[in-house]
């Protein structure tokens, strides 16, 4: 039997002319050298409009990919809106990544267009020689100073290519299922590997973000998107705040403490999110220069667990409340929120938020064991998350990966356990955890145990091989400056809080743990790094 | 360029299996003659299995149709799970049809099985013997006494069907366009006609209910479910609460001010939903018996326009905050949702709150002349409204109605304004519209002015013949017991509320104003009672 519903697509373009006229009013802030620049969402509308033209005068048709190489700003949003409206495939390039995995994802990707901030010219123009697709480059601004580009490749400025085009455009009803944009994964293990979301995916997934039970996003918010574009979409945010009338705050390349507090209070945002690196070093400098943010409600912390001891210091010395969450580029990314459940109190309400929270209806989520076998949802089986949903990867683009995936499911290379009640907690990456003796220790428990120290700024555990025990905890921490704690003080800080065979024997006092290049520690380095000798290990 | 998204399809198993595990603890309470009879969502999942096996049993394959004549109760909301998900097709039948109605519609819709309340037996009994596809009736609880059926019927009771069955079903992944639930318009002119919702449709509009721009209906709610179940599927309540987690509480037959009041003393709801004459009955009866219920922080109505009038005795005497919405069957019904923008404060926040809201990024709104031009959103340009989205009708069940539908866009028959931001204000139904001398009165307005008289219960507007003006507004209002109100002081009340042009001249006290089968002021009717002469009309 056939509904009578009608046949209406889910489409960013819904999105763009909805959030540019009934939101008219709504404004997105770039931050920049001479403080905020705002532009409503009306004149946003009218931009994307022009951009689409001038795009179409490019030669861009059908699904070409359209590359961005750019920092959070209005710019980059009208891209976000623009080329996926008018049937194009928006590939935002991670300005993080090694040279030689540019070059490859640009080229696999096959973008026709690249447009760029001015100030990423240096990043991107030794790398255009070898782009072997890209045919036009378009810089932000007015000037494409410093930009020598090779024979076959037009340079364009973004003001001047949208100067004169027409601010309507009639976007095209797209089939739903076609591709609206792409994301590589950050690749530390091989090649990166391309994400194709859909205009249905990123729809369905722009509800969700706006759901009480997910951010839980609202029309009249202010939300400051630290966490980059170039990165899982910005978690969905730009889409978001489009579809139900909340004003974006884009920082720009001004991502260090300093900035970011002069940002938040000139522009007071209610909402933000980033993940757990930024709000440390924004706490460290706010303890230096005491500045009242509570107008900033709730923030989303993601892309690494957040230790517990961060989430209290926002709430008891900011005023703010940290809202943990779950997800990677393949989950679009929002995967779990980690709402309490209604009615849950004190230590209790602390002990859901701590978790990566709960699926919603449209993602389901299971735990598979080493011999394939599903695991219960009771709270303590230990089993790799898997995860199916209308915004979770099924493939990557172009390169089989059948590893990946398990009869239509996502291995997600998370390790954890979840609830009856559906809250996951994660222990640990399948290639993090660190096999002691048969039994699992979770590397993520004994980093949020050491971080749980005053002096401890950071702490990043590895398994190492042992021949008795075949591998042991390693613990790298960095020391809060001056501090006089001690390795032998670290580790009888752990004693009453970790079970006596999980206490690391090896420790090494670093400057700072490696990061990837968004942000999260980077293990695979930590673990040549000591391979190598390159740590100076204290064994206790 | 395909997307490398998972094909995850919207459904109601979707929801069913997400509700009954993570949200397992929520609760449906269905008021009875003995108090609450409470069921946990665990348990109504396992109770839906049943029901499927019991329905397959009783030859239940494919998308037949398996109706429900039945109140809100745990019961309705198992067969609202169960049927789609088992891919058959729930059909709510209105138990407030005209008889040869309700047989149009079961023979229509070709009911395979009928589920009745015990309660509702005498309204269905006399009308089964022409209902020709009907093969089984399962009446819940334990007793079928009273029933009696043609040759050919099976009587089954519903807890002996599902008793011995299996508590787990391995539902089908289902197409999400397919056909899940359908719901007859309640037909003030022609036969009922039918509205066939998908799974996607239900599930999409799910998800709106839960978005903060919508009711905002949220994990750990407890939400009051006035709204029949048989009424454009409860406003969707029992979908959304399964996606979200909310509590359902069903009043089955005690629909009455007296039980309602018990019933909301006794579960404390914090979320309800009904049209505007419950709440007025429901306000009327707690000025005799006083009873706090603020704790009800916010009730959903609908179905038609709030008087403003309502709106603030609710909020200054009650303390619970209505939320005026707009939708019909054929919207699924939520449309839009008078939500007010952030920052709006004093009179301008009412002035948003009176209106029928803003639309959803989902729902595409237009407003359409005589003549059949799209008239601009400027907030005085008034036009015929025409909507669009994926849960919205595009046809009917097997008629052809094509002056409904405009060029893929419902037209809805209301006539109203809609604001640069995106409010729309209705001032009427096309065909209550009042033209008199070449302009447009509102019906809908003067009733509102009406009603904001101390003194007057219900007032209803309709146009009557002219001999100069072609149509003038004839006024019948209903007065409060013992009040000293006279038409002339009524027009006087008026004389500074609205054009003078506008007075109504033509007035009438009646005992009550006559009502749809939902409610509604049915001014069909009162337009044959005047044309008829069965109204006492006195002309000022």
């Amino acid at each position: 039997m056939l509904s009578t519903m009608q046949d209406a697509p889910l489409s960013i373009a819904q999105l763009l002319r909805h959030g540019s006229t009934v939101h008219g009013g709504a404004e997105v802030v770039t931050w920049t050298d001479a403080g905020p620049q705002r532009r409503s969402y009306a004149e946003v509308g009218r931009r994307c409009a022009a951009l689409a033209h001038a795009l179409r005068g490019l030669g861009v048709t059908g699904d070409e990919r359209v590359a961005t190489f750019m920092w959070n700003n209005a710019e980059h949003l009208e891209a976000y809106l623009a080329v996926p409206s008018m049937g194009a495939v928006l590939h935002t390039l991670n300005i993080r990544l090694f040279p030689e995995q540019l070059v490859h994802v640009a080229n696999h990707a096959e973008d026709h267009v690249i447009i760029v901030d001015p100030t990423l010219i240096p990043l991107l123009a030794p790398q255009l020689p070898q782009l072997t697709t890209v045919k036009h480059v378009i810089v932000t601004g007015d000037s494409t100073a410093g930009l020598e580009v090779p024979e076959g490749v037009q340079v364009h400025t973004y003001e001047a290519l949208i100067a004169d085009q027409p601010t309507e455009f009639d976007w095209p009803e797209v089939d739903e299922r076609s591709a609206a944009a792409m994301c590589y994964t950050s690749g530390t293990t091989g090649d990166p590997k391309g994400v194709v979301y859909s205009h249905r995916s990123i729809y369905l997934h722009s509800m969700q973000v706006c759901m009480t039970e997910g951010p839980g996003l609202k029309q009249g918010d202010r939300a400051l998107a630290v966490v980059p574009q170039f990165h899982a979409m910005s978690w969905g945010l730009p889409y978001a705040a489009f579809m139900i009338g909340a004003s974006l705050i884009m920082p720009d390349r001004f991502l260090q403490p300093a900035p970011l507090a002069e940002l938040i209070a000139a522009e007071r945002p209610t909402f933000a999110a980033a993940v757990p690196t930024i709000w440390l070093g924004l706490h460290q400098y706010l303890e230096q220069k005491p500045q009242d943010i509570s107008y900033m409600k709730e923030v989303l912390i993601g892309g690494s667990a957040v230790p517990p001891s961060l989430m209290h210091v926002f709430e008891n010395e900011h005023g703010v409340s940290v809202l943990h969450a779950w997800g990677m580029t393949e989950t679009s990314p929002l995967g779990s929120v980690a709402r309490p459940p209604a009615g849950s109190e004190g230590d209790d309400r602390w002990r859901y938020r701590y978790t990566q929270g709960r699926f919603p209806a449209s993602v389901q989520a299971r735990l598979v064991d080493d011999a394939g076998e599903v695991v219960p949802n009771d709270g303590s089986s230990i089993g790799e998350l898997e995860v199916r949903g209308p915004w979770i990867t099924g493939s990557y683009y172009g390169v089989d990966a059948p590893d990946k995936f398990d009869n239509g499911w996502l291995r997600t290379g998370d390790v954890g356990s979840i609830t009856p009640d559906g809250y996951l907690t994660l222990t640990d990456r399948t290639k993090d955890i660190i096999k002691s003796g048969g039994e699992w220790i979770s590397s993520v428990d004994l980093e949020n145990a050491v971080m749980g120290h005053p002096d401890v700024l950071e702490a990043a555990v590895i398994g190492v091989p042992d021949e008795k025990w075949d591998e042991r905890p390693l613990v790298a921490v960095v020391l809060r400056e001056g501090s006089a704690a001690t390795v032998d003080s670290l580790r009888d800080f752990l004693s009453d809080k970790v079970a006596k065979w999980q206490l690391p024997e090896n420790w090494t006092v670093v400057s700072e743990v490696p990061k990837t290049s968004v942000g999260k520690f980077d293990k695979k380095r930590l673990r040549s790094q000591y391979h190598d000798g390159g740590l100076d290990v204290t064994r206790i």
